[in-house]
């Protein structure tokens, strides 16, 4: 990416073995996130660029001398943030905050939507699929990098729990993910804000017991009536902007919480007053979903949830721009590539 | 009060029963609270005044018919938000956010600050004393009411455990009642920030295992070397400033938490991209110190906390004026009123 609205496919040189612990991968499926449209809608433009991606399924290629749990041929999938399994933040579940790790892409590593990524420490990054390379469950296996895991952890971050309310603010992927997440976690109910017909369906689908399709001070208002005027117990916020987020903190109810894993597009929270009065819980993040893929890769395998569903759009890297261009227009949900 | 810097003692209508839910208490102590300070700060002059006070202990003089859990001579003490007990959120043991309950004071109640007080709902809001109207725990039994419910409070939803390290944010009497919490919840290692020489040496006696007198970035970069350079696991945020509200979110180690129960001053919540990108939990609000009275006032009456010693003046009623002047010149921590 060159700049906001600038997405080339372009040759660059070989990805390769530089650490000892690093595994070279061929991308066999990667994607594009809806994290990915804030540089695709802002970003000033650059003379070098910027590698992008940071979703990937591929195949072991080669590994270095220090690597120990995966080795060549190995089908493996990469979380959004690599990192090195060991420090004390890894150790506590928290890989995105890795004192030895980091992010892909940018101008210093390889991205994932491309051939072949590179990946630093790649024991603590990588996990193995016990699956084919073509298998069926790939685009579930695929949001397992990011959205599915980014989904439960807002649900995760709002303390969903059994028999309580929750509340969907977006209706992108990782809302879709974190409708699933919510019902996985034994919600009740489960409302999402959100208003394209085939998003909805989805989310119905997915488990949504309620639609609120107003916006703003109307949504608020609706969410109310919903729960008996006052607010549903877990918000799951995937948005980012400060709208949504308001909106989040708004249907919360006295003693809730709002897990938020839309990327922050403003410096401050709104609401600190009113979330104060009433006990409001703001939490979330990054999601470690290095850490979730325990829990949530047997889901998938088991086909007890189907979050690859989020996937309407399948390009080659050529179609790279396009699909970019289509998840910006919302003409597609997520853009799924194959190699 | 009538304005900022104006509190007058006046000779009010006598105190009765209203609803037949009431009780009528003669009040023996209460207190002046760090939140008092604020309209002593801000407010505008007004023609009628408010009634102030949030924190007393005294001796129930008449109840009204429905009154079941309390009767005529025992000695009670009053949370510093009045409750039903029996709302949703009362049942969930968040009793500031009481579906029918309220706060002390205003123009429409009586204060704590006062001789006598009518207190709503009764059964949901009083807690019976196992002692006598003078007896020498009365000061401790006293920050039931707020400061030690408080502190404990921002201990909780700041998530401090055994082997933590918890910082605590403003030398106040609920930061040091936030020392004591810290402490009994398992806190390893306290930080506490402050820079008065007698809070600092009750904050010592309470726990605290580490002074930092700077303040701002000195004091963030300070914590951060205290702490390997990564921060608190548990913050306790006691002052309400957005100063000290920024601070206790930049000690906050990545998958940390800040508990704040400083009433906030202002309108948003800083570093609110920061703390996302460190998964750092932002919780608190007024604490429900009714719900907390089970858990902390056996520790109180056992002698295994003695938060009573916050209080470093004692006065009657009709040294109060002089006494908010003294906190807000910081020459009192906390202003004890015997009646």
């Amino acid at each position: 990416m060159y700049g906001a609205g600038d997405v080339r496919v372009e040759t660059v040189p070989d990805a390769g073995l530089v650490e000892t612990t690093d595994a070279l991968v061929t991308v066999t499926r990667a994607c594009i996130c809806g994290s990915d449209l804030w540089p695709y809608r802002k970003m000033k433009p650059t003379a070098l660029g910027v590698r992008m991606g940071h979703e990937f399924i591929g195949v072991v290629a080669a590994v270095g001398a220090d690597v120990r749990t995966v080795k060549k041929g190995d089908v493996v999938v990469a979380p959004f943030a690599w990192s090195d399994g060991t420090c004390e933040f890894c150790r506590e579940g928290l890989q995105t905050s890795c004192l030895h790790g980091g992010w892909w892409g940018g101008t210093e590593l390889d991205g994932g939507q491309g051939e072949a990524v590179r990946v630093p420490q790649a024991d603590g990054t990588l996990v193995t699929l016990p699956v084919g390379r073509d298998d069926a469950l790939m685009p579930s296996l695929l949001t397992l990098s990011d959205v599915m895991g980014t989904g439960h952890h807002a649900a995760v971050a709002a303390k969903v729990a059994r028999g309580k309310t929750a509340a969907v603010v977006g209706d992108g992927a990782v809302g879709l993910c974190g409708v699933i997440a919510a019902r996985r976690l034994g919600a009740e109910r489960i409302i999402m804000l959100g208003r394209h017909p085939d998003r909805i369906a989805l989310a119905r689908e997915f488990g949504a017991t309620d639609i609120v399709g107003e916006r703003g001070e109307a949504a608020i208002e609706r969410v109310r009536e919903l729960t008996g005027g006052v607010g549903a117990h877990s918000v799951l916020e995937c948005v980012g902007y400060e709208e949504a987020l308001l909106t989040a903190l708004s249907i919360a109810r006295p003693g809730g919480a709002v897990g938020r894993v839309g990327v922050p597009q403003d410096a401050t929270i709104p609401a600190g007053q009113s979330t104060f009065f009433d006990n409001v819980t703001i939490a979330g993040g990054p999601a470690p979903v290095r850490a979730y893929m325990d829990e949530l890769l047997p889901a998938v395998l088991e086909g007890r949830i189907q979050p690859g569903r989020v996937f309407d759009r399948v390009t080659t890297i050529d179609g790279v721009p396009d699909g970019y261009r289509a998840m910006h227009d919302r003409q597609a949900i997520k853009v799924m590539i194959r190699f």
